[in-house]
């Protein structure tokens, strides 16, 4: 079965193809703006999932404080479409970074994470090269063993060393609680704060993270921001996560069953170059809208195995399906551009303007 | 430790970075045209890995027969910079697709795969707007269970449907045959060819698949050409396949240690979005020259979560270090550019000019 739309979708653009529908998307910048009103918490979407400024400028436009980018490389992209107020949660090293850190801070106001004295080191250069101050937030570790100071002693330590560099502010605490670790970042970020008042500073932003995160939106007393990514498309980790339904989806890869060599087997143009092999701990690569019980079963890069074993109905070769991917940021970093659909009709392509901006 | 190229590159482009050795590059494609020559084999290089003309053109110097390409829009890129005599070995569907086709097989000669009769029947329409004949070979499964026929009556029978469409001429065979199944192809082949010859047709190309499978090269009776790709750079899954050495693996990522949150922990700038999730069925996600000991364990996109906890030595915050990736073909495709360098010396960039090309 291949619906109107998806005939049209492979006729003017091919398959395997990413297309997003603007209602879904504009539904779900209102619905996470809400949430963060009604919750008295600011908004600050991660680009890291859309990778382009007009979404981004939307997000704004419906009362996001400011955006958060991964890497310098996407805050370039958001600073020349003329975004402002840019948190890089990430250690930013080294001399060339330091020179385009302080370039964009020229134009625009930034604030970058740190976790360890070798970053704080370096920030004062591109403070300098900017010729103001740099925020810088410390990136605190609340369970998820990723980047982050371990302890709040630690993070105490490395505020005074920031508010005592030359060009830099200490601006306050970044924290990414897992889903279940809201305690604990509660009780790191209140002996940090005690911590850093002790010593005369104040934290301006304390920042959460992750979609998932919105049934603990609130949370932290104290919180003054949270970083949403995922929830502008959504996908198959947001379902399993409770925090989206099937309709919140925007995003679906759209892709032609192009082999049945078997009756229980079949193979999409979508392989791991389209959908990747990030599983996000789900079984299975991806659901498959026309066929909810056939299961991506695994890749190759251009092939997308099929297990049809337990499908009610199976697709003929030449179908057009839908598939909503398990984990939608990494695809989206697979793709040039994005068609635009609103329902059924086609309105243009998106270009993911910081697609592959790794650095 | 950071190597003196290292801290060049880090300083010159910024991490993460992927870096090629040309003179390993060289080397690589001298190494499998001597393979191929010593078998009689034609060397059909399968531009997947580089996606790069100027690589494709080094290695049609260097002897090669043409090339194979998985999708159209690699072939594009590959006929738009000159290059003749082009597989795609794939089904090809839709008229979007056959358009593109045609307009391909106008510029340059042009085979194609098929495995089904709804591919077949699609495909005289390229070849009509071509004004000339598109020969077609018919894939055949033996053994892996992706695309391909699953007998060879099959086979015989797709090869006649082949031979009586308008503007197609039947070409041969494709097998990709697994490491240890080429006796399986052997009695395939030989079956599918005596059944097309007692229909009057002949196999002018007899193509079969994998750099893993060069121990394997000359071994299928009445083979014609092998498609390498992975060769061109190599990588993990290659030398654990027996069939590079570390020393042949031409492209290194080049990362910053950016957070030493714990004494056996560690994150690298190099991520997901770097060097993908696709383990090649391997523990750990690539070897770190500096620190062979160490593990990617995991990623997010972003990150990569170094367990140092086997490791005798560890990196400092701001080390630049090299890996060797799982599964290079992927990797390589998550990159705008490649930096070329000989030995300890850069000369220039290259575009990884069919990235992305997923249509």
């Amino acid at each position: 079965m291949t619906t109107t739309l998806a005939a049209k979708i492979a006729r003017e653009y091919g398959t395997p193809c990413a297309v997003i529908d603007m209602d879904k998307v504009e539904r779900n910048i209102a619905r996470i703006q809400k949430a963060c009103d009604d919750a008295g918490i600011a908004n600050r979407p991660h680009v890291k999932t859309h990778k382009n400024p007009t979404i981004a400028k939307m997000q704004i436009a419906a009362g996001a404080k400011g955006i958060t980018c991964q890497k310098l490389g996407e805050a370039e992209i958001m600073v020349n479409a003329g975004i402002d107020d840019i948190l890089i949660s990430y250690n930013l090293l080294g001399e060339e970074k330091m020179a385009r850190l302080g370039a964009l801070q020229a134009k625009a106001n930034m604030t970058v994470a740190a976790d360890n004295s070798t970053v704080v080191a370096g920030l004062p250069k591109a403070a300098a090269a900017s010729g103001r101050p740099l925020s810088v937030v410390v990136e605190c570790d609340t369970g998820r063993q990723r980047a982050g100071v371990e302890t709040p002693a630690e993070a105490i330590a490395l505020a005074q060393e920031i508010a005592a560099s030359k060009g830099l502010q200490f601006a306050g605490f970044m924290l990414y609680p897992t889903e279940t670790g809201w305690a604990d970042a509660q009780k790191f970020y209140d002996e940090a704060l005690a911590g850093v008042r002790a010593h005369g500073l104040d934290a301006k932003i304390v920042s959460t993270g992750g979609t998932p995160n919105l049934k603990n939106l609130g949370k932290l007393k104290g919180g003054t921001e949270h970083r949403f990514g995922t929830y502008i498309y959504n996908d198959r980790m947001q379902v399993a996560a409770g925090v989206a339904t099937w309709d919140d989806c925007a995003l679906h890869i759209y892709s032609t069953v192009v082999s049945r060599a078997a009756p229980e087997r079949g193979i999409l143009d979508a392989g791991s170059k389209t959908l990747t092999t990030d599983t996000g701990g789900l079984d299975g690569h991806g659901l498959i809208l026309e066929h909810p019980e056939a299961k991506i079963a695994r890749f190759a890069e251009e092939h997308g195995f099929l297990d049809l074993s337990r499908s009610n109905t199976r697709p003929n070769v030449g179908d057009v399906v839908r598939v909503v991917p398990n984990h939608v940021c990494v695809v989206v970093n697979m793709m040039d551009e994005v068609v635009m659909v609103r329902g059924e009709e086609i309105i243009g392509t998106l270009p993911v303007a910081a697609r592959g901006k790794l650095r």
